[in-house]
């Protein structure tokens, strides 16, 4: 089987090849052609993961086509646009038939659930598995989400708990997986629909995907603020608490990353759609740093979230 | 120094953080924004090359770079597009500063050339280097270069010299590398101006990228059409000739690859820009197969071009 079978055989899905919104040409020529919508402007995101990496090897190949898109989806809601087309660069060393199946499966599960067309995409072989997906999305002018709105005296919110993922990531490497922390990792809720919502409401977002403590922090580099973090309003899971101690539990919040929840800072309350539950974490300080308290004791905090390449800097 | 310092470094470039044209938020928030001129299609592309597998090991970094995007940028050409923003996955072993120094030189050189803006990018840690590149381009509703429009009587063309890029590469493996034709797998030039010219003149395109062979048959096969090829028309430099026996030139023409050059149908003559040589060489017809003639003795040649896993096919 050759990489043009492979691909027409798991990836010319229906849907793939034209019939969607906006796609003129799909999946088969040099490039694909799609027709933006008029008046809009266009969101581009591009995010990698690489087996033992990003996930550990012999990951269920439904769960990285799946979290894969996800990641990338979370990237889309934290610009507060919608998700219209993807491409996939997708590099392997063995093409296993059965395997793609399944990772397509995953992949087209989330593509489904958030109105995304696959486009067009190149499969190589290469000696590790690298799958890296390009998302465009499509936002009114003027209304993307940006990092360096926030001002201080607004409210710094987060979507849904944190802090699950990175446990569920250790269980599972550690040989003690619990059920729902794992599904935090293998299947991320990319908060689309909140971002949407977001729109016009919040001064500055950015998604969770390196740790909530770091994620933050960069946030409030591009806006040139710094912030007090009140540790003990984090969002914590049922299951998260009952399987840690607090702080674990708070260091998995903190600094854990893959959670995919919004960090966002607003100068009033938070739109409330039903969507996801929504926690007031902290403040917006002129200055620099973020100042963590636990109630009204300042505690010391210094993780910057997980970073790749961190070895060699430290 | 971690991924967003490297990102920071290299890739925060002029021109790449909002200041080209279109560019509403470059690089440094969750996605780019961009501004699609309005009354355009959008042709997006993605193209990954590893090492070891697209290049060898330990090519000149600045060359990995210019030829990541030269991949891409033949793409766009063999749509008829204008090639507008990129977004970059970038995975490898070590932050090493002087690699990703030379490594964006290249890149930037290509990108300057045509006039593409870097918008984003992804950077992990992976075993292996593997660089996608996605490249978004923009072409008249309608007017697209595509595969399937192949009509019999129709003319086939073919820019430039073919072969050069596969026995430069031979040569470079076999350590005895030949500067002009090393040149061309390691600079290719995206013929992404008489992709240009070929709109309104093409019935259908192609960029050479697998072999002249094996992509003429694609188009064929999308076009539903077959072919007679004259093998004594193939364009062939007098780099290649000079070193190398006329069977073995044929075959790098034929099977080659990696040349990056445009194959292309046409009922009448080849739009002649002044940009590029244009040679004839061969002639759609109905039905299916490409039959190859040495004057006016048929050939037998089955090569199909580079295949990626072709050795669990064989």
């Amino acid at each position: 089987v050759d990489e043009f079978e492979l691909i027409r055989r798991y990836f010319l899905r229906a849907g793939g090849n034209g019939a969607d919104a906006g796609v003129e040409i799909g999946i088969g020529d040099d490039g694909a052609v799609l027709a933006p919508t008029p008046g809009l402007h266009q969101v581009q995101v591009i995010d990698t993961l690489v087996e033992g990496v990003h996930f550990p090897a012999h990951l269920d190949p439904s769960d990285i086509g799946f979290r894969a898109l996800a990641v990338n989806l979370s990237d889309i809601a934290a610009m507060g646009a919608v998700p219209r087309w993807m491409t996939l660069a997708l590099s392997m060393p063995h093409a296993d038939e059965e395997w793609l199946e399944a990772f397509a499966g995953g992949l087209f599960t989330a593509a489904g659930e958030f109105g995304v067309a696959l486009v067009g995409g190149d499969t190589t072989r290469s000696p590790v598995l690298v799958v890296s997906v390009h998302i465009s999305g499509e936002v009114e002018p003027g209304s993307a989400l940006r990092r360096d709105g926030a001002q201080p005296g607004d409210t710094i919110f987060v979507t849904g708990t944190v802090g699950d993922a990175a446990a569920g990531l250790a269980g599972l490497v550690g040989g003690s997986p619990v059920r729902d922390l794992v599904r935090r990792f293998t299947r991320p809720a990319a908060r689309v629909r909140y971002g949407r919502a977001l729109v016009g409401h919040a001064t500055a977002a950015i998604d969770v995907s390196d740790g909530l403590f770091g994620d933050l922090a960069k946030l409030l580099t591009a806006s040139g603020q710094g912030a007090e973090l009140s540790i003990d309003r984090l969002p914590l899971s049922p299951a998260l608490i009952a399987n840690f101690g607090m702080d674990e539990c708070r260091r998995f919040a903190l600094s854990g990353g893959d959670d995919y929840e919004l960090c966002f800072t607003s100068a009033g309350q938070p739109p409330d759609a039903g969507i996801v539950p929504v926690t007031a974490i902290g403040r917006v300080t002129s200055g620099s740093g973020i100042v963590c308290y636990d109630g009204d004791t300042v505690v010391p905090y210094a993780d910057e979230g997980y970073l790749h390449f961190r070895e060699e800097r430290d």
